[in-house]
């Protein structure tokens, strides 16, 4: 069977003391293994790391950046196979792997401007003749701790723009589908950036505590579930390093009475159960204002959701596929159970899909839930799974209100056609990405990623703009020269012209 | 006795069941007493802060830069009686306080700007028709923790860019000398700041407590000792606040073979006395490039010494006064006292300076000491005091080694001609703010200002545009309008132009 | 009788060889005369501004902005008394006069922030040890050429970012209003400025043509009519010289059948005859779509403006004042003949206007034309008078289509609630400035001034972010220091620690 | 023999009416013709360029900057191609001419990043509710003019930025060398670009006055002598479009007497005499500070010079090839001798240089002049050709009045190792890019192209940032939403959660 490693100093390194089973979603067997590092493991990786920054920071961003444009170029080369790899080890459908990845190698393009993000701040004559500016300088050795979820897309949202800022990066990736997210480094590698840039190690919590502990790190991004994020995050913070920590979501759109309704039932329909409602943007709960609103949204959403196909990875024309692991597809059972049984109906039940030849695959069908109450289970906690629930209220600021009031404030969305209304939501809305009849809205790679209140831990946000800021350190000179130099004493004859 | 109390909700507050002795430095005499606030006397301010902010983030920008551009007028007619309160309970010359409240109003001139610094990034078409947009939108209840050296200016590099931005603030400044800074909040709110949105809580440890617990604070900015800022760091941040707390310092001055000797040497004689040196940015470690080099400076150095006076606050002609405390005076002369016992060479005695008429003020003079080694205790610690040590090397390098290996990095600077020297210096050196012939390499307001290594903890520099960036929440809005609609819809009949 | 003279070099300067009558429109009197400046008096400021420019491009930026931050105080200071002057000699209602002084003021506070607004951009390692650098350096000597109808603001666009950017000034204000321009340079001068820096030239065409063709003169901003804003570029381009000339403009309101009404109306009653409509922005056009939409807002501004009351400007109760002469007075009432006589409708006449006591002013009364067509010479041409026309129409899509076959492009609006409808006309429409739901888009201070098609010749808006581009020049710098210089040449002995 | 012909809506066309001769400067024959384009076949190109617009406009900036990804790709893998076609019609070796396609890529990989670059300025609530933004948006259609002596990089410089701002392009390269230009541009074609969006004209001034006088030409950027630069900046200035013309140079690097001789001499050698001197940034002139300075430099250069290789642009290991023309050849030696005629000293003379098997090539070698003074004919014009002029002067004010003097401010250099020197230099030299210690101060992509003086007409420099601005046209939006709206209208009962 095989056995993924890590890549150390551009090797790629089998510490195989102990290995974890990684299965294939759609089948429910074992497909291969995966080495879990050992503190010294990781500590050779970060060994690696330091030893090539110094050549690394040196190196101009336009060299940097080039770099970054062959590994777009490769990336998009082997974008199926890729595609493939995050299929039989996460289970989503093949256009669903490449769209992840087409939004990975967005945020490798927006890395390829490093030059022009790296600019500093230049003043002439904060005093007489005094000169100052600002440089943003990379910080040495940083790591990432990534999701099952994304394995591709994640992973890069952060090493692109830390290694093209100047800095040496150690990944450590979900251990339930590393294969994708080893195979990227080793592009990232291939396109030419020197051995010990960029180090990837699996690993369970030892890796992760080492990386948290090891002083040589200087900064760690994290996506995950909000527990672990607060975790990441007060230890990185205790131990003197830079922390923007991601954590969980539950993001509601409001359904405007004068809402395009075809429109948001077609939206709605890929951002609840794209992926198995597996993603930390999936739009988990819909809040109706009005019962006419309500009522129209269910019977579409009712009618629209009879096409949806479920079924393994590997046929495309599927919409989507198992969730993560056999516990994960229970724990989503139990969450449509608890809605169930506290008073909830149950309009569309996934509990029980079948998915001919793919009987031991961790499925569950889309689900959607009407009259869900915000005390109910089921509301409180993210599901992350394949269920849309919706909550009817009297009015935008009832809706607005229950979002509020949610522990996450990762994204939303708002359907209306109203100027003053969408405006007035997204002022208010304590919430980090909003919407206007945009479901899921992601930032794009030039703007960043981020969520308010318990969705991110942290000052700046993932990728884009905010990300140069995270991976480099302000260093502000002011500068003077003596006079009575070398100018004022050459005169070595009487001047012939003036 | 006067009692100094806490400015809560725009009115004057005095919860008198806890009182601590302010003295006058000079004289050595208690002047007046402060109240140290209670939990609940802050929880007040917090109240009144939370209650003035929905009104407060929804002033124009325009319109609370006008408060700042009043504010500025009423620091400038009051400097003199500013730097009168500063010289009693700090001990700093009346030239000097003026200074410090030069530099504090720079950065409320540059909160005049925020019209300009808060503007958000825009985007056409991040997809086809669809628009999305980055807001930096206000916290919320910010808070401020103040050392005692800079009543004035630190806490100036703090509230005005915060409130600017939108946010509501708590001030809690040193207890030890507080006058200034409470008349300084009251000066805010004569310019028109509405009740609550300033607020200033005098304090111990409750106070800070309750400031590092209470959920309505947002973040957290603390200048003083790195001990305490690294205390704030962890338990703001286990907090799930957002936190950037400056600590201490070690600056060293490199001086080369090359430099002109007679500019250094006035540069260093005031950056290493001034404010008898309890100045995070205080010049205190000159490290000579070459004996040659070194035996001139002590030369010049002792010899421009003997202008240096120390005294009283009210004397103009004084260069610097006493320190702030007895025991900080003990403590100085203990590192004194350490430093000859371990080898080096006092070359100017400060330890018993004689200043006719204060007798019991907390002086000590300026003091030059040569010889000094990186394992020594005075080298190691900062003193924080008006001592200047000098290191001899053999080589640049050299230096450069000390300067990184110490555990602080926060201002430092070279004297050179050479443009060589001076960009290896800067570019390489650990340290976040760097001088080339400047001794006190302070950014100015526009620009920002932090330390590297144990000398900041946090990822955001203080004032300037990090401080706009720390005080505010990034908000991404992705907009796309559905068709059909108003646009298309009002065709009354067949159009006669097209 | 009073003559209005120039301001050279800090001194009032009377050359009185030529004057021209200066009237008060409210009365149809002459009040005082203004001096005409010969070529050499505009020569003698130019070489006054020359002779202080390099004193005044080595100020910090921070100095020259506190002449700035001296200059607002001093403009509020003397705000009653610049309206009355400008009531005087302009005719409008103090109200408006003090509108005017305040949006002028809002560009002294937007040159406040120089230090920030002069940042240049700096690139570490270009190349290897190579750093680039882009300054933004001042031109030298610039002018300013500036129309009758915002004697305060329109002066204000521009001197105060020139200057601030370290340039000296030239202004030839309009010789029909001169008093206030003047006034306000003399307040610049009070706070501070050294004398050379703001020169006030009053004149005509001599001292217009004296700056195109004196080749110190580096850059000309220009705000007038189209045919002179064409004749200053062409000619200040064919010298050499960086020009910006505003011209005329025809501002059309789009009012949809969803708009607020009401609101709409109200907005329109104030953007069309406020000022007697002599503002480049005054919104002279409105297009309904749909008759629905047009009855509606024929009925409600028919009845909205029997309330306007025209008068005298020292009346503080009239909405708007006479135009500014009697020739001005008699072209306007032209324009609403030729309508009539062309089939438009006249629904409020204001041709003969009744303002007791003040028979011999140059008034106009508040007009509202009805079924106005685009082949009419009062829709082709600038009415620059209290005139509003209505266009019916049958689409968007042909409102849209009128608006962009005008010449001219400065501003627009579109009255609707619909979210779609607003970013279609906002991103497709060929005007420069864009009002939703807002009838005079003029750009505040921080954002720039600027029409498309024949309203603006040149690449950059007035005033905001452009101004800075504008009034500065780019000079980048590349920089390689060599290396066995005094860093690796000083190593006096083996060296005891590395 | 072979035609060049044109590029219109993706398709070659060939108006063979009027051709003229393409040499091969190496051999001095006739190799190829070239179609010179008929006002109809420009007229033609505009068309489809006018007609490619709205589709491109409206093309997500993100999708645009994928088409110049793969154009880069492209450019790499045809780079030896290009160098071909470069040498055989322009003459510069291979390794020159790769050097040239380079420093266009760089424009392109500058291009990539048009989403970063046209981020518009959004601000909130600039009055109450109301928001305010600007855009950046494209002019239309758009020309380019190019010279002779890079064929491959000033187009590169224009058409990347201006077609990925969303412009369509019209470009007339020279007609000496016009065949690695259109292939560059098929290539651009074959990567993905619309038809229309990019096309090119060859031709002589029936193009060139066409592409001026064409209303639907919205802007022109022009590189070439300063004569024509002036014409077509008036000319397209006077017919209402954007300009922004560069001309010619004489650039001058001042020799300092602390500078590294050995250094200086070798940057020199490829500054003066790299691609024939046929730059605009070619370094024309040393001025040796003081008369030590000044032996060692020829004593340097003389040694140096021995080892430069002239010869046909096919063998490698040549350092220069050929200069365009006959004609130019014999202007080239024309200055020489009138050098040596008005007193100044042939050090190295290279006007009759012997290139075996190549005897008809238009070759000039590199010489080298001493004792030039201000007054010669060869000091005051641009040679254009492989002659470096000594001047020597006493003192550094002295080179620098000389280089003021200069009608020309493209580029300057210093040779120095002095902070002070290098300060004093850079902040007051009149000249647009300035290099410390380096010689040939072209600023790297991310930054922008401009000389000062009579170097460049226009307000904004070529590519980098600048280009972002001069391509694009600024739009503000200014945005309030009425209220009593869909927003406050729902609320269809008693609310049961607020």
């Amino acid at each position: 069977m095989n056995t993924v490693g890590h890549l150390i100093n551009g090797q790629i390194v089998n510490d195989a003391a102990r290995l974890q089973d990684v299965y294939n979603p759609s089948t429910g067997e074992v497909s291969k293994q995966v080495a879990l590092a050992s503190k010294s493991t990781v500590e050779q990786a970060i060994s690696a790391a330091e030893a090539a920054f110094p050549a690394w920071r040196n190196t101009p961003p336009l060299k940097r950046a080039r770099v970054m444009f062959r590994f777009k170029e490769l990336l998009e080369q082997n974008a199926d196979r890729i595609a493939q790899m995050i299929g039989e080890e996460h289970g989503k459908i093949s256009h669903d792997a490449l769209g992840e990845l087409q939004r990975g190698i967005e945020n490798v393009e927006y890395a390829c401007g490093a030059p022009e993000l790296l600019k500093g701040e230049h003043s002439k004559n904060v005093g007489p003749n005094i000169d100052s500016w600002s440089e943003f300088q990379p910080l040495g050795v940083v790591a990432g701790i990534t999701p099952f979820n994304f394995p591709a897309m994640v992973p890069l949202w952060m090493f692109p723009m830390a290694i093209v800022c100047g800095n040496c990066f150690i990944l450590k990736p979900s251990e339930r589908d590393p294969s994708s997210t080893l195979f990227i480094a080793q592009l990232l590698q291939e396109a030419g950036l020197p051995d010990g840039v960029m180090n990837v190690v699996n690993g369970d919590k030892e890796a992760v505590d080492t990386l948290l502990s090891d002083e040589r790190i200087q900064a760690v991004s994290f996506v995950g579930s909000t527990p672990i994020a607060e975790y990441i995050y007060k230890t990185a913070s205790a131990n003197g390093k830079r922390c923007q920590a991601l954590g969980g979501a539950k993001n509601h759109a409001i359904v405007m009475p004068d809402a395009d309704m075809d429109n948001a039932v077609n939206q709605l329909l890929g951002a609840a159960f794209g992926s198995s409602g597996e993603r930390c943007m999936a739009l988990s709960v819909a809040v109706a204002v009005g019962d006419a609103a309500a009522d129209a949204l269910i019977e579409k959403m009712q009618a629209a959701m009879q096409t949806l196909k479920v079924g393994a990875y590997s046929e495309k024309s599927n919409d989507f596929g198992p969730v993560i692991t056999k516990a994960h597809q229970q724990k989503v059972v139990g969450y449509i159970n608890s809605a169930e049984e506290q008073g909830a109906k149950i309009v569309v039940d996934g509990r029980n899909p079948q998915v001919v030849g793919h009987e031991n695959g961790f499925f569950v069908g889309g689900t959607l839930i009407d009259n869900v109450l915000p005390e109910m289970l089921s509301y409180q906690e993210e599901i992350f799974g394949p269920v849309l629930q919706v909550v009817r209220v009297n009015s935008m600021q009832e809706a607005m209100n229950l979002i509020d009031a949610h522990e996450y404030g990762n994204g939303t969305c708002i359907f209306t056609r109203d100027g003053e209304a969408a405006r007035y939501f997204s002022d208010n809305i304590k919430v980090g990405m909003v919407g206007i009849n945009v479901p899921l809205p992601v930032p794009v790679a030039y703007h960043s990623f981020g969520g308010w209140k318990r969705s991110l831990f942290g000052d700046l946000h993932a990728y884009g703009p905010d990300a140069v800021r995270f991976y480099t350190r302000r260093k502000t000179i002011t500068q003077r020269w003596p006079s009575a130099s070398i100018r004022e004493s050459v005169e070595f004859s009487m001047p012939t012209m003036k």
